[in-house]
């Protein structure tokens, strides 16, 4: 049965990825059809969520199929499992209950990351006065997290209701209402796409060109700006449609380019969050170890497979923190031979430095998993780490703007067609019996 | 009278605009003391409506007082007067009706232009299916300015229910609805700023990459996309708030990031109309026309006096299409001299030619008047004009990417403090009495 899963694999890579299905033959030929099994707490799994478990609210198939075989007969998960997802508009538990329902096994919601969850480490801010953007329970969502002083959209209109003027049908009627003055802002939080961007765009522009009091004029305005946030940089993302379908990273694209237009300036980023940050796959790492504690694992987790579907945020971040583990490998290493510390490279522009110090033992490794059933199909023509500099393609970009693009980075270490075809692969490549 | 508010003027002028005050004592020292009237039918008015008349729906009281002397004891205008916005989400009668309550004279549909007012000119495209983007009556405008076959965002959002997905609650819930499949759309049309920005980026966004279908893939996009045509590129207007506040210029911004960043080509435009196009400066002067011949003027109206607030609107439309009249009147020569006809250069990338052949007695001039109770005021540090190429504000260019900017145009011919300022200056130019 594994011989054939294996071949079946291989057989879909062929077909379906041109030049890099031969590409990774090499890594496939390794597949064990031996039912040897490696020292327990040797790896974990990152799942992201939409495109690979389910488009909409609809479950892919091979989801529930696959999981069906990650549990064993008390429902206990027989490896740590976290889900990674851009999503930010929700709680942790929502989402749980949520991916518990299309599923069918339970979710917990310390196995479930969204895109907004490493700032509960950013306590540095968790004081400040934040303007928080998104929908949904955006503001429950803030305090949850640990900030303590939180302004919505909605109390901003409400506050200043001259602001907001694009719909006729939401402007002040009669008698022009007075500003009530708020309490000066201190640091924007996009937490994920909001509705109306309309709004959203012009108040975020005037909390940022009045320094936070947007009774205030623009001509009084500093730059810098205060301090902006962004959760989930998702250009693009699958739902039921057959087109993707704009994410946060496009309200992000808009916000720079209407900010840029008005000002001349670049918007800064105090932290992109979200996959590809390496900030995300740390705290990520940091679930799987309490999963794997919870599991009674003695050992660490070595190995780290993050199966998605999007090129530019689950297999580049993948790969980049995989670079990151490779640098942090080598520091320590040099750091136990000369007894000196120094430094980690976190890789990207906005990154944090890792949360753990050189005392915690990393897994070694992360490889990424590319599934077919999602933003990346295998009908494209030309997967985008074979884009060369002088093809048209080149020119289309859909990572972050301050994200400096290494087409290496999202040649994943496998393509797969699902997610079933993703967790077998994984299982052969550990030499664990999966059924 | 006439000599105290010619000085009272310029010491506005010396006063309020800093350097610019100095260039323009040249041209007030015109300023005619005497009661001699010039033959009838030597000019007309052109009048920006927000931040010259009104602010939000507050009428500016130098409005008020300025149209009282503009109008003889029955209510007639003593010159032809037309009202030139770029505004387009709503009908020339219903502006009309409510500029007459604010200024509290007669204005008849007839004196309205709006930014999409020219359309009606555009009739090899009113055969097409055209998807119309913007608020309030935009189906009615679309209608009656010509266009046969009209789709609404509402009607495409219902016959291809999984596109719009941005708001959680307006996804498609439970079973999944089937697209109904409309006919292909031929063009876009963007009348003005419409509401819930991110349904509309998605749908002309899905129709671009479609070829008008978007039930279709992305995959099959040609390029260039299907005809767009854009009304009204106010970046910024003035509404009751302290700041400008954003206008469609802002949401075409988005919609040309938003599109460059999917596909890496530039979003291209059949058309650009409303201030500062050539062609819409073209049909003001048609209207104006109109008036003159309703006035029972025999002589052609030699002069256009442009009144606004807005140097990259109102005063960059008015001086290029100055330049546009200097460059007809030389054509014209040149025809009469050598008998062969020339063509005449818009003197923008989306201009179309004049409306008018060789045989109109198009006006001489048309001169450009910014007021400061608007986007433009006093206080601001240096206007757009004195910009030098090393300067910060070099960098900050609030017309339209597709216009090659002239720095000149920005420069007006008079800076005055308000509306009424504007019409005595204008009545004292042309040796008219206004009281």
């Amino acid at each position: 049965m594994q011989v054939a899963r294996c071949l079946s694999t291989w057989k879909l890579m062929q077909a379906g990825c041109g030049k890099a299905g031969h590409q990774l033959v090499a890594s496939l030929s390794t597949c064990r059809t031996s039912s040897h099994l490696p020292p327990h707490g040797s790896f974990g799994l990152l799942f992201d969520i939409d495109g690979v478990l389910v488009r909409g609210g609809t479950p892919i198939p091979a989801a529930k199929k696959c999981f069906r075989t990650l549990v064993d007969k008390q429902g206990r998960y027989k490896v740590p499992v976290v889900f990674v997802t851009n999503a930010g508009n929700c709680l942790r538990q929502t989402k749980a209950e949520l991916l518990s329902r299309q599923l069918e096994v339970e979710v917990s919601p310390d196995q479930v990351m969204l895109s907004h969850s490493p700032l509960r480490m950013f306590t540095q801010l968790h004081h400040m006065r934040v303007l928080v953007s998104g929908q949904g329970p955006v503001e429950e969502v803030a305090l949850n997290l640990g900030f303590q002083n939180v302004v919505t959209m909605d109390a901003l209109r409400e506050a200043y209701p001259l602001l907001d003027v694009v719909d006729h049908n939401r402007r002040p009627k009669g008698q022009i209402p007075a500003s009530r003055g708020l309490q000066p802002i201190d640091a924007v939080i996009l937490f994920g796409e909001p509705i109306r961007w309309e709004t959203n765009l012009q108040l975020v522009v005037d909390v940022l060109l009045t320094h936070g009091n947007p009774d205030s004029n623009w001509n009084s305005t500093p730059y810098p700006h205060i301090p902006v946030l962004a959760c989930n940089m998702d250009l693009l993302w699958m739902a039921e449609a057959k087109n993707p379908r704009f994410g946060h990273g496009m309200f992000l694209v808009c916000l720079e380019s209407v900010y840029k237009k008005v000002t001349g300036h670049d918007l800064k980023y105090e932290a992109l969050i979200g996959k590809p940050s390496v900030v995300t796959y740390n705290y990520a790492e940091l679930l799987v170890r309490r999963q794997a504690e919870r599991l009674g694992w003695t050992t660490p987790v070595k190995r780290l497979y993050a199966i998605g579907d999007n090129p530019m945020a689950d297999i580049y971040g993948a790969n980049l923190y995989n670079r990151y583990l490779q640098t942090a490998q080598r520091s320590q290493a040099q750091r136990q031979a000369s007894r000196s510390g120094s430094s980690v490279d976190g890789g990207g522009p906005a990154m944090t430095p890792g949360v753990f110090g050189p005392g915690v033992d990393l897994p070694e490794a992360c490889r990424s998993i590319l599934v077919c059933t999602g933003v990346y199909s295998q009908d494209q023509r030309e997967p985008p780490w074979h884009a060369t500099p002088t093809a048209p393609e080149r020119r289309i970009f859909h990572g972050h703007r301050d994200f400096r693009f290494d087409p290496s980075l999202t040649q994943p270490s496998f393509v797969v067609q699902d997610v079933q075809d993703a967790v077998e692969l994984v299982f052969q490549q550990e030499g664990w019996p999966l059924h």
